[in-house]
């Protein structure tokens, strides 16, 4: 499995925008196992996205998607800046669909 | 919803016993929405643990559950240290069981 955790800066007052057009963007995903979207509970304008894929093949292929660029396309104007970003190996859990 | 993004140094050596206590000891919480565990790809005793829970208080009650208090046990001695930690509110996405 393939992992990332990383926070996005949203543009003053586009945090909420923003997770939606991630949200919507990223429902039907071919081996995506998790994908979650959370506010930062510090930072208003900071979010969080983890994710879990079958392997980072199919990550990177998420790219291709058409509702997937959609959403980097929407989105990108609204990103000030990317914080933190942490790649990892899932083993296992709850909650990987 | 409730959010935790966590690092977990684990002792040399005993990062995948302390993996396999995390896994088996948070397989049945109530209000556990997802619980993943990962292998950090960059620090070789490094874990991440990233969860989501219906509420701050599902996830204040599961330290009461006899199989986290069991993997709290066993584990303890096995962490080297806590690494970053992220509270969130998750506010949607996939894989939220």
């Amino acid at each position: 499995m393939y992992g990332l955790i990383g926070k996005i800066i949203a543009a003053p007052g586009k945090r909420e925008e923003l997770i939606s057009i991630l949200l919507e963007g990223t429902t039907d995903m071919p081996g995506c196992l998790s994908y979650v979207v959370s506010q930062d509970n510090t930072d208003e304008n900071a979010l969080w996205v983890t994710e879990v894929w079958e392997s980072q093949a199919s990550h990177e292929a998420s790219f291709s998607l058409p509702g997937v660029q959609r959403a980097i396309a929407k989105g990108k104007p609204m990103i000030t800046a990317f914080g933190e970003r942490f790649e990892t190996t899932p083993v296992g859990g709850h909650g990987l669909a």
